[in-house]
């Protein structure tokens, strides 16, 4: 049994961005916050967010929320930069387990979701620091530098109203299950395809309860592309619990309803490529599930 | 001259695996060993091992050993991750110079090689902790953290036999060389295409000696998709000592045999790159040298 | 407001190279350093430099100097490894800011503009140790693993004249603003293209006050492909004062003159994709912009 971790005390700066890794962008925020506080590491989460996908971000902040430690978020998505949108540092409430205590980024709607889950925003302070077009190097690394080795917030601006910040991009909300022509069925939504092509759904497992799906049922599933007749689906706990190229559906590493296939891209094996110019491939699309004998 | 090293006595923890630089499952990973062992700092060596190669994996472990320093090997190439396959820490003897003494993963093969390489297993843990679908945050993190602090292994589970884990992926086993129709010869296997296009095989330089191939001298090799009068190869010491687009083989950083261009792709000129659904791209592809005047 | 940064004494090894992420070349770099220097960060700034562009590693190190904390700059870029080419450890004269104070790597004019741009170099160490075909592990990373921790430089080579050092790779030298036939126009060369498709060009904003463009300002483009009449172009002080799809300028976060749509690639909207096997895609390329009304 693996022991049960004493909360860090020592903050990192936890950094995601749409700076991706070609250019220098990352590492000069690093060097950044390095000058500023030496003793604060920066743990990348990613800088592969689609440029100016906020969703892809949010959802992403909020997939990580549950294993940081204590410290500072900085997350820069950020199509506004240069226009009026508000730089921010946002103070969350905490819980009963550690976890980073501030978010700053561009008041976008990015780190919303975020400050939800970690116990809502308690304080927004308003960044009125010089705007340039690499705010996360000039306005956000800086701040995160200074609140992580425990500088006051009103050094950085003024607070704001918490109920100002600006609204997460919402969801689709998943519809109720109703009993569709040929049984129990949902509509559920791609939340999220990660790079070995799982498939994450906007739902937890309490939905596939609601169709009576166990685990061992099967079902079929559609999407788009789908032919008529679906695809058939098993829910099981594990991927190799399925067999060769066959699509099941498990609980996944979130806690979330995921499509998947044993060492292989079930995005594929849905057809699910198709490229979104504005929203990460696959994501979006609406899936049904339906309690239909394969 | 560069002042030999005194061996760190500071651990840290290297980290590989086949998770790739999109999603954020190396950051929580790197959130989860600062959490719990904020002191030690994780080294990258790379994520973007091929989805469940783990001979690809293994290779590149070997490849590091001789150059780590002290502390924990978290490697994670999982492909039958919630199988009964069970997950491990493998205690290493050392050796003369200081390496890593732990190395955490799945008991797939993976580590197998490393271990030898290390000085061999002494010691292997079964780690008990519970599974999820997604043990490199859930399980291999925590232990490897654990152990990168001087934790008790017996916290962490069971002494199983090191004779009982998982054997590595045997590579083909390189022929001795033979007199061919048109002279001495020998057949070698692909190891590693690295991103310049340097084609390393499982040989070293005493293969290249059997065939008398010195310095200097000339040979031809073969690929499945090379002319029947094979490409013309000469043996050098340096990238730089070869004319525009000539194929040179020479003893690499890592003591292997390599074919290789200046400033160009060696895979590329031998048409090295159809690629293998289940391995990297051209690895794997059987090479014949022979000492032809080309 | 952003309170000012006090320069930090912690210095840090500030990494570039051509190695790429898919290898574990920048992990066995970063795992040599932190055995020799164990407390002194590995910051990178990024691996994905085009292989053997040289301009490219120089030019990126030249934006990255202003934001640099102190320490040393490892840099490698090295098409002549094998060569008769010097290995080097270059002292910088420093300045008035905090900066970098050593840039190691091969002599092959890929640090001497970042040493000119942080003071000029007032010390040129030639690092006298065994070659291998990977200088980067064997011979760069132990040197500056050597000077971040304060070691002698005579401990690592013998002096050499500074004056001896490699070449920058010359930029085309900007013309001077003319007069042409349908109004003031000056010529310039597309310096980097980077992720977001933003098109740096080799001058700065002086040069648009040459021919009379302030913000709010109308003028064409040209490069190679695009239509007799040009693209048209607007002057704007950040991205979202943009229309749909509008082509923009404006002086970039490194000062230097940028073409830019906003939340989409300008290097795309000017077809600057053909392929440059030398160069990275769309460097090189002559930009002429023209104060013709669109």
């Amino acid at each position: 049994v693996v022991p049960e971790a004493a909360p860090a005390e020592s903050p990192a700066v936890f950094f995601l961005s749409d700076y991706g890794s070609v250019d220098e962008f990352v590492g000069v925020v690093h060097a950044v916050v390095y000058r500023l506080a030496p003793g604060v590491p920066v743990i990348d989460l990613s800088h592969r967010i689609p440029p100016f996908d906020i969703a892809a971000g949010s959802a992403m902040l909020v997939r990580c929320a549950p294993h940081l430690g204590a410290g500072v978020v900085l997350a820069v998505v950020d199509p506004g930069v240069g226009t009026a949108r508000r730089a921010v540092a946002v103070e969350t409430a905490g819980s009963t387990r550690a976890g980073p205590r501030w978010l700053v980024g561009p008041d976008n709607g990015l780190l919303t979701a975020m400050a939800t889950v970690l116990g809502g925003a308690v304080r927004v302070v308003h960044l009125e620091g010089a705007r340039s077009t690499f705010d996360g190097r000039d306005v956000f690394a800086p701040a995160a530098a200074h609140l992580a080795t425990g500088g006051a917030p009103t050094a950085l601006g003024t607070d704001i109203d918490p109920a100002s910040m600006g609204a997460a991009t919402p969801g689709p909300a998943p519809g109720p299950a109703v009993v569709g022509p040929e049984g129990p069925e949902l509509v559920a939504t791609v939340a999220w395809v990660d790079g070995f092509g799982n498939v994450q759904l906007d739902i937890g497992p309490e939905r596939l309860d609601e169709i009576g799906m166990s685990p061992g049922d099967t079902a079929r599933v559609w999407v788009a592309t789908s032919p008529p007749e679906g695809v058939p689906v098993r829910r099981v706990a594990a991927f190799a619990a399925l067999g060769a190229g066959e699509l099941g559906v498990l609980v996944d590493a979130n806690g979330r309803v995921a499509l998947v296939v044993d060492r292989a891209s079930a995005a594929r094996r849905l057809d699910l490529v198709a490229p979104d110019p504005v929203r990460s491939p696959g994501v979006g699309h609406e899936v049904r599930v339906a309690r239909v004998r394969p």
